[in-house]
């Protein structure tokens, strides 16, 4: 618990290279941006994987180094396959931490865990938003103020169709006139899961330090907690009784 | 709200027809035995299916015309297809309820809704088992004792690998030393769940008048409780600002 | 469960005769728009009581007559007595729904049932107000848009210093820039609680068809659920093994 | 985050002093066998305090230099005083973490906090406790095997009449039948609080390294994040608009 998590931080790396207005944004790549970030808050294991990489840059091996895996996705959501998809789900049932940004909300991995449409509504039209804290106790929300000035981003709408979240962190305010719940936890396995709206590809937002030290928070919290493990798979043969039966 | 809801109740009715031990149990069918106590705690339209009817008994048609469905489902879970797991699916997203019974918890409709791997311990050794009630104010606990004295069961233990339920409202002690949370609230779009763990095939638990009650009680709370519709699905477009850009 | 529940309407009943923009806006006094809008959603038991009636107007005889408490306070929340207090607190208890509802926050009642400060931000500016559905399969829910219009009213904002709910409803947005958790699900004892924000004692709020249909939808909800009562209190003998000792 | 939190051991140290049973297996107070158990696990600021040193051993000093207080009560719970409750309350809704041990769940300040009769069924009848790990992935489960062996000790039962607790990581098998909640974590304002079952004064289970290993757990999770100050108590004033109205 004391050392700092590997962290891998993976993204889909299409958009830098297809769209130049997205290229200005993210010269090297918004999973730079993210890297950067958490090294500036002092995470010491970070590693960047990127969709066009072998095996979609999450191999087995890689998986079996990261702790807490971070995922930007949007345009080439179909382009993950479903071995990726699995290779990360049983990771994260086994313990390791999956923080999905923005778009992710519509990844394959993200539906999967969840089991709903992960849907919403969105607007691009430089929505100025402003993220509150509703859980100034929780970790993700250590050393931030009371509320992100984050200024202008796409705009997500309620109602977002997730799992009501195990701890809500984050209230997004869009100038627009609507709200989002834009930081929520969940527990799958023993793995947990840390979902944070902002981040479209065409804003600086991952270059804000609030929203730099929220993600950084976020793979503290997520990293594997070290219990006992998760419930053998699969359930194949039953157990003896741990005490002799009593007389009923 | 106030009428009574259309319930479903569906059996893979495989055992009854297979083992004879079974079919002592139920001569008519774990579906008859359980659609015989929701009437007679009240409900008014039940209706049985099972999976070797048409379109796996859970046509569209059958669907849209039920508000809650309840699931028995052991030796042939692999056999319920893709699609009838989709449909299923898309109707609780939309607002019916469903009520997942045992050995259901490895069915492939409730590991698609929880997204986890749904494992457990298991024994068949005529544990003793008795439910607690541990949230008397829930309406599916509603006209129980403090427990329900079930008696001999095959055993499930914990860890159970499911998401933490937005409500626990039962847990079970077992004889032979483990404990259970036997009886688990979910919500997944706008569809309510209900898991509740008793019903082995070789014990006549669902002739158990709180385990009935038990069951009547859920498939009154699952209901569909009539809000706005669920985010459209695909969210293929933008919404306008539902209010003039404030001056950012 | 099917009947309807016995509503007792409670208001502090003091803005209404002490200052004139109040009465003219609730010239009956704002128990008697809340019991109007109850009514017109189909509740047929509903009474109001006021602070400054015999026993504060919640005797003993009344709340053992009452199934759901609505609970309407500003400026004379240090008027209500501790005995009052607990006589309201035990029957929350005993499975008595309550709805606080706007300032009601600050309430002796709502801070001693939540074990927190219950402080929030606020301001009287009328800012413009919107009400999103978060949770849109909640019986509260029932019969809503995904968003209610509500318009000027005052701004309550996050930090809202209240237990994480067990049910989050609503959040509302703020045209000033702020959000806040608007309509949260509790329960204490056997006893659920709904606090809903809107209706500031200068605005029409309570006429609004949408906001009475939520304290109907509450009331509803609310309402004892009818499970095994709570532990005796107090629990002043232990209670003997509900089975003989097994041989550990 | 990182630097180990300061946490002070108190306990009403009577049995100790007034029963030889006790002292027999608490020669030196049941905080000095608590105390001892956080140290063998790591924690570097560890201290006590009693009931009986001025006042109550928490005065405000103390207090404010307590990052996590664990809290052992039973025989003398009467004897703490409001100004103690209201020292100690305050201080969690500010961040500082509290442990409620076994019969602090009828401790003024539990009470105080959790805003429910915190009632339960208890026998002394030398029942075997086994603590199953329902959170696997729960950092307070760090290091442990799927279930404690606890041996004998004191029975508690449900229904435990507390709020559904936001994370619920053990629950308890007894031999006489019953199941307990004994895993259960809160927030309330900044606070972190996690009740933790066993401990009755004739049993040596502060002795036993899984109990203590959850304690130590405990202590490290409820130590305060770091997060935004709650909101001002008093919220004696209105705040301004963060931004421009919009034109409503």
């Amino acid at each position: 618990m004391n050392s700092e998590p590997r962290v891998t931080v993976w993204n889909e790396y299409r958009h830098e290279q297809s769209h130049p207005a997205v290229a200005a944004v993210y010269p090297q790549g918004i999973h730079a941006a993210i890297a950067e970030g958490l090294r500036r808050n002092g995470l010491t294991h970070v590693r960047t994987a990127t969709l066009d990489e072998p095996e979609q840059g999450l191999s087995a091996a890689v998986l079996a180094e990261t702790d807490v895996l971070t995922w930007w996705g949007h345009m080439a959501h179909g382009d993950v396959t479903d071995a990726t998809v699995q290779r990360v789900r049983e990771r994260v049932w086994d313990g390791m931490g999956l923080i999905v940004l923005h778009s992710g909300h519509y990844s394959k991995i993200f539906k999967a865990l969840m089991g709903t449409p992960c849907e919403l509504y969105w607007r691009e039209a430089d929505d100025h938003e402003r993220i509150w804290v509703v859980d100034p106790g929780h970790p993700i929300a250590a050393g931030l103020p009371n509320h992100i000035e984050v200024g202008p981003e796409e705009m997500y709408g309620e109602h977002f169709d997730v799992p009501a979240p195990d701890h809500l962190v984050f209230i997004s305010w869009f100038s627009g006139g609507e709200v989002f719940r834009s930081g929520c936890c969940y527990t799958r396995g023993s793995g947990k899961i840390f979902y944070f709206r902002p981040g479209h590809e065409t804003y600086p937002t991952y270059f804000h330090a609030d929203v730099r030290r929220v993600i950084a928070n976020a793979a503290r919290w997520a990293a594997p907690a070290g219990g006992p493990p998760p419930t053998p798979r699969p359930s194949d043969r039953p157990v003896p009784p741990l005490e002799p039966m009593s007389g009923y």
